[in-house]
């Protein structure tokens, strides 16, 4: 047996915690599986008093995680942190720079410091390895790099973030509003500290920008991700979609269109009867698409102690065993920069609208989506309520421009309570 | 950029020749990912002049596969022949011996001769990989042996034979029996040679095997594995199960119970709203339960050129990638020889039976059930059909003992017209 391979452990929260946990309990399962000793020489953590759940005498205690990431008698400095810059970039940096490998959760670090650090990393001979940064411990990074390796990716798309997919089965369970379930969330804990990195989709931006990386080899650009929260999104739209056959899920697609890098994080219908939208609760969804694999879909629970404690000891255990992969699946070097598609591929949209009680309403919204290039799939109006009457309309597919243009004039026709909601299809 | 991989390819049916294809389409993705230029030094197969769809001028022929696997131009023998033992085997174990990494896509190879082939790989620092031998372009191997080498695994099930669950949706949606789709299926080309080995359940058998060693460490135990087919599953079964709430599936299943290993791939009962109720047609589902990340659910083509070729490319490009794991994911010297579960962990049962028309009929059949130890969750039953009336019961849980002590019972109480259709319903 080689010499053992030993931590050291910067956050202690449930997932850091849960990491030693499992360190500690499966002491020879873990040998067994990779023929190495798994050991912790040293933690770090905010405050050094509070009551973890699991025993932290055997091990260094460091107050810095930068001092923990140079430590000699660590071998793979574990960030769980958090946060895109501050200690966890900085001792990150440090223990690449001394040429060890890293293990993460830390999907804003990478989202906004990947290209970086993936260089550094390279430079210095280390490994940097995020499974637990996207979609918990469904093994999404793994399968996308590794194991469909021999693919030309075409498209990825997926539910990645657990609070918003759970608002949204909740509003439709139970009939409630947006604003009374968020504040379920809340009191659950399920919300973030800062609840627009949730709701805002900018943690599951975070985790698209990371898979279309690697899908795609492009550096990570998360600044050129469309997103859009579920702020918007009402029960009545929720009751609506699901009387036409679909459901509302934050939906991450990303794509190489003939116009650039398409990246996508924005609520979206999806067939009812598809294994997305039969995505109840905070479990996870990523679907990848690949010439020669065709679909497959990968579904398991997306947060939590367990799950991303699995994913950060599956990293552990490549690391253990000598499995070391280039950061986003190519040299850094070689990760090219592209241009983001300014406009989505052509698509059914779904519109919600309150038509005014005038006569020739519906004639005139039809007339002008005509004009504009849209065609009408099907369309439902339902009884007047007070002075209006609700319509939906699902198009045939057409280009986001037409649409646009479509809306503009829908909304000189004067027959609209106010303007249509618009959301895309995406075609499974 | 390292020298590059040679791959010496046994076998070009269509998954050999679209590993060829891969190979020639992609060298420049390839190296890319995987830091080396991925070549094809010679091939093998029985009919040299037969057209495969794909130039094969540019390598080596060798009209016998061992010679193919002994060469020294050859890094990595890719056996694609087929076959538990015969030239499959013998080349294997040539390549092995001189050292050389071996990708498999043989089941049946690896469920009969998997410890021994393990235990030459070992002794000669060879790899043995076979990511395509178990569910297609789904990487269950992968994630069961690397992803999740943090958990130990509780349960590992799943559909894993496309061809039986194509039979079993087709009977459904279409209304016919077994033996019409049995022979649409045949003209169709979807059924192997020996079809016993798909209807059988053999090959499915195999794969669940291989994922049965993996998740719990054991020895390969084909012989063990509880072995039944779909033959005996008509459309009364199927329309009756979906009465009920429940879809009819060739399930494999896995788990380590205090008595032992169990092994069963039979036709079982799942919840039609459930994940595996939901699969129709071809498509493969493995599902893997671990104490850490919960429930993980993978689905895809679960053969075909392209999903099977894809899996082969993987591994062949975790090799280029010098990522190299043990056959079972443990040293093949330390995969235990269990015992053999000799009864299933307690369940809920499916009962369908034809009752005469006699008085108290139904009563002594609720009456055995009921000394029997079997409590009764739900029962129907339908109008009387000539002289005899269907029953359907569905238990609360109890043990295959208790069931089967039942099912005796009831042959004694002389109303029902034959010994009923029992099938376990597997908790999800």
């Amino acid at each position: 047996m080689s010499d053992s391979l030993r931590l050291g452990i910067a956050g202690l929260g449930t997932v850091g915690a849960g990491v030693v946990k499992i360190v500690r309990r499966k002491q020879a399962l873990l040998a067994a599986r990779s023929g190495r000793a798994i050991e912790i020489s040293a933690v770090s953590a905010r405050n050094r008093d509070k009551d973890r759940g699991v025993p932290l005498g055997d091990y260094a205690w460091e107050d810095d995680p930068v001092a923990l990431a140079g430590r000699d008698d660590v071998d793979v400095f574990v960030e769980l942190i958090g946060g895109s810059d501050g200690p966890a970039k900085a001792a990150t940096e440090t223990a690449l720079k001394a040429g060890k490998d890293v293990v993460t959760a830390n999907k804003a670090m990478l989202a906004h410091h990947g290209q970086a650090l993936a260089e550094l990393a390279e430079k210095n001979g280390a490994a940097l390895r995020f499974e637990a940064a996207v979609a918990g411990g469904i093994p999404v990074i793994k399968a996308l790099t590794e194991a469909l390796a021999g693919n030309e990716i075409t498209r990825v798309l997926g539910v990645m973030n657990g609070t918003c997919n759970y608002i949204l089965t909740r509003m439709e369970s139970a009939g409630l509003s947006y604003d009374e379930v968020f504040a379920e969330a809340d009191q659950l804990g399920y919300l973030e500290a800062d609840p627009n990195l949730d709701v805002g989709g900018i943690d599951a931006g975070h985790k698209l920008s990371l898979l279309a990386s690697i899908a795609f080899g492009t550096q990570v650009a998360f600044d050129a991700v469309e997103l859009e929260g579920i702020g918007r999104i009402g029960i009545d739209d929720i009751n609506a979609a699901a009387d036409m056959g679909y459901k509302i899920k934050l939906l991450g697609v990303t794509r190489m269109t003939g116009r650039g890098l398409e990246q996508r994080m924005t609520p979206c219908l999806v067939p009812a009867a598809s294994p997305l939208g039969q995505l109840d609760g905070g479990t996870n969804m990523v679907i990848i698409e690949g010439d020669d694999v065709g679909q497959i879909v990968l579904r398991g629970a997306g947060a939590g102690e367990g799950p991303t404690a699995s994913a950060v000891m599956g990293d552990v255990m490549d690391l253990a065993r000598g499995l070391r992969v280039t950061t986003f699946g190519v040299p850094a070097s070689r990760l090219t920069s592209v241009t983001t598609a300014q406009a989505s591929a052509p698509a059914p949209y779904y519109l919600r609208m309150n038509l005014l009680d005038k006569p020739g309403a519906l004639a005139k919204i039809a007339a002008v989506l005509g004009e504009s290039g849209v065609s009408i799939n099907r369309m439902r109006q339902y009884g007047h309520q007070d002075k209006t009457a609700p319509v939906l309309i699902v198009t045939h597919r057409t280009t986001f421009q037409a649409m646009e243009m479509a809306v503009a004039a829908m909304g000189e026709t004067g027959v609209m309570e106010a303007a249509p909601v618009v959301l895309r299809i995406e075609d499974l």
